[in-house]
């Protein structure tokens, strides 16, 4: 069995990070992974939402697809008055993992929010805004210590997002949509730079599956992860 | 170290499943695991939303909280005219989980929708909506053959959800509010009665997990959900 | 003419209250009028809107039906992004019948919110929300001064919803469903310990009714409130 | 004692009625009570809401104020993205009132939509907008008529509203706002022709309220209920 | 060719000013464009909205039209959720030309909100609204002078709203909606006493049209702008 | 005098539109206009909303900033539940333009629908989104035609958007942020390629202005019409 395209089962899509693709945002870019694309904008507000402990930064995400970005044209979500459940669920999932990987009290009393808008979702849409959110994120937080806001960058752990999937019974890395549309399992993993685990989510959606299937799945993840972090390191050149 | 309440590290609270709670419901139970209390009412109509293929059914939930479940009052979704980020992302899981719970070829063109309304939240319940949104699911199948309508059960397997957790470096299943307001890492699991999985959803709340901590989350988890299927039948006596 | 279920023309349907039935707010009972049950629960704020008079408190309350509660599921009021003009209409007189019941100068700068959610609905929804938010608003009273926080109770007299019907030309007192959805008349009283009026709300469904059948209405009803406000003391043993 | 206008006790404000105060709806009058000045307008549409039965039509208002229609700008809904709660009960109040003074099956499967919107609120205005909505919807019904869609008026009988009210111990008629704002018994009727009730609201905004009040209170609306009904009469000169 | 109602090519409706329509409002009048009748509330609030400079006050205004205004009842904008995107465009217009007639550093830190309700709409509602609610705004001006809280009026110029249009080819004054329905070009001005443009609107709907054209819409706009001036002036006698 | 970036009164920004920028929409294009970059898309249903007349199609545009697009990020329109008002003016007068571009009858029963995101706002976003939303449209025309679902392309004339202004007394075109934002008068026009007008806006931000200024700026736009006509002729090479 091969893969549509040519890939080898443990084998992620080509990424490109186009970083500062837009300028008034403190820390964006554009990563395309294969050919989903995603534009990742990081704002920094001096001020926190009510809930944080004092002396306490915080870290947000938002997560949008605008309505052409997919194969049929989708309403946006102020047409029907509602945040899209799927972008909820989303963009939760990003405000914590981009969370974890700063250190909020270094951060101070500010809040950086992270937008991942998708331009074009071609499947790994909400792991590629956790993987460009991180740069758009380090980007920002490099800009307040260039500034003199703080003294050093309050970013502990590199921190990227991969997916994997069993499709024809036959687990791969990294799902495009024509895959991911069929594929019976489908598991993302948010892992920092230490192959550690921050996210991890699992559907069983053709079938259940063993505890075995999901191992193997996490292990394709940590191997895609390993280079992500790499290639997040030669974006940004260090922290 | 010892638990708050003196269970052991792989021990449930304990549960209790009262059937038939409310009388309209085609399937209806009320689920307490320790002080949570979910009030589960399954409805079925005879129809399905437009995304569904032909002569197929449908099987979804929605998740809400009384406004006073909670230590604090917090305010209705409709006061704020936005259902709540995190209700949208459990509704989301329970509807994924207990749709694999059901051959949906079998159930035919109508749709079940499950209601998992929260009465009291001391922790654990979105898994506590999906175990006892199986029995409610199950009762309104059970319902549709004693009618005449379905000749037999569309149910598959019995599904139930379980979660664990690391608190204070210690793993344990099942974490009350006061333990999970702490936790480490959370790990939520879906399984059938075949031990395998349908959802799996962990988070480093508090700091990265290893893929060693994941696997004795899951497998605590597995021992949990036998008890739990096991309830299940009991409750039930067969689908 | 008998009723359906043999009671007498003047005779409530049985009623249970129970008392704590949720641990976390300040005040809660679940109150059953026959087939109806609405969970009542009492949460104090310690402050108040901004049309509020300085030194003064609030009382205010919400009323909602889980989308089960009735013969037909219907939406949740957040998926029509509308609270239910009928829930409007029953949650403004919640309000003003527990408002009159407290003295609002006593109570201090603070808010007492009464949820009102109704888990099953068979008739006589909106009384009994006055009835049981009664005894949740009393219990969450107790608790302010067992704390220490208010010397003595804000509460000045005990207040009860009830209602009465003109059934196939009959008077009959507390109608269930299946007698107030042919009902040709429809009054409800909210009314204290005194027997005086504090709410009065009287529709002809089927047709008009003459100012005799209104008197009559009313007192049907002050036998029951009588006997209403005798169930309170016996549950509340006192303010 | 006396009152700020000069009127007796049991003496209504000075009524104006404009028919067709706009052209283009089916019935319309601009109803003056003192200084409140509601707009109401009649529009008749050939279809019926889902809920009404086959070969029934249907009556139905929708009531709003103006944005300083009061003494203070108030905020309009749709800056709210609700409808106002109080504004949710007098519609609904409006509309029942005027669908009773109408034979559903004599209308024939088509709604009229009855608009009352607030130019000026001086207390009373949802009183005005039953007695000037009757107006706009015997227009409406006698252009139907005239058009030879109806071979008769599906009018039963002439409805208004009235309001009176308890002020310094004082029961009056038709209150002014300056009265309203003070009164402590406030109390609505919409009555027939014939002096039968079809809607009932009494309110103990200040203190709870005797039978014996209650009666009086309904007498004084009865009182003017039938100069209300001369009024209506001369003004549209039969039906 | 002649027009419908018989009136020139550069020929406005005539035009009737109500001062004081409702006695609330700081200013008010009831301006009627032949059968447009547009009521206007000027309301004055001590303080201004956050992105108002220091020192500054704000003129803003909010368009709506009844329901039953035109010929077809339209709803509300609250029943949609949703301010109507074309009330939204005509808010805009008539708040920016209304805020040119003001000099905001001397109006000091208040609010002036236009409220333009149209009752009827016969077209020309959006250039009505800036004609009639200026009138609101002077007077609302005066109120402020006549009660000591300004020295003078902060008005500086007279300001008014015009339309013309090509129908049938003809380019005319002051389109009515029976000419407005099948105009190939409509222009909105508004100008003030200098004849001077503080806004134009030009829209192609049937065709585009040429700059020669544009130049004669605005000759016909200027002559319209003259006579509304001096109506304006006589009806307030001075600012 | 001279402009911050050293271009001539008269000179555009330098234009640069990436066509198939995104590949699932049927046309789409990046334009940016100097710092402005609006991302349009066109997609094509077959269908049209019910006001449209049997037999003809429809052109429709939405248009919507990204968070942070701006110097400053702004909310989300789902997080305020509101269109920004803005956005609605804008995306009324895209639409209006694109319209004019098509022949609807030859469009037949179909709606294309262009979307026009701004990824980055550096003044001039409205014209640009009319430049570039006319690219999408007659790709995603031609692709109509490539298809064979119409003979040929229903596209009648090139159609474009410029601006000009007043900044310090000095009329010039195309005005980028830090010119606009203290503009004394702001002009937009669409014109076609027989430089007709389609819509034209005029503004006195800072004052008023004289019918010559008004003049000789739509000439400047004009000028800038020609060239962006030219542009679209060499991007798209006919239609």
């Amino acid at each position: 069995m091969t893969r549509i395209d040519g890939r080898a089962m443990d084998e992620l899509r080509p990424i490109q990070i186009t970083t500062d693709f837009v300028k008034f945002a403190e820390g964006s870019c554009l990563i395309a992974c294969g050919d989903t694309k995603v534009l990742c904008c990081a704002s920094v507000e001096e001020r926190v939402p009510p809930h944080v402990a004092e002396g306490s930064g915080w870290v947000t995400a938002e997560y949008s697809m605008l309505p052409r970005a997919n194969r049929e044209r989708s309403k946006r979500d102020v047409s029907k008055l509602k945040l899209s459940p799927r972008s909820a669920e989303i963009q939760r999932l990003v405000g914590r993992s981009l969370r974890a990987a700063v250190d909020l009290k270094r951060l101070g009393e500010r809040t950086i929010t992270i937008d991942c808008d998708v331009l074009q979702g071609d499947g790994g849409t909400r792991t590629a805004s956790v993987t460009g959110g991180f740069i758009a994120l380090a980007l920002a937080c490099r800009k307040l210590v260039e500034e003199g806001v703080l003294g050093a960058t309050p970013i502990r752990r590199f921190v990227c997002g991969v997916s994997a999937g069993i499709v024809d019974e036959t687990p791969m890395l990294d799902l495009r949509y024509s895959e991911d549309s069929r594929a019976q399992v489908d598991l993302n993993c948010v892992m920092n730079e230490l192959g550690e685990l921050i996210e991890l989510q699992g559907t069983g959606e053709g079938r259940a599956f063993t505890l075995a299937e999901q191992q193997e799945l996490v292990r394709l993840c940590a191997k895609g992860n390993r280079e992500l972090i790499q290639l997040q390191k030669r974006v940004l050149g260090g922290l």
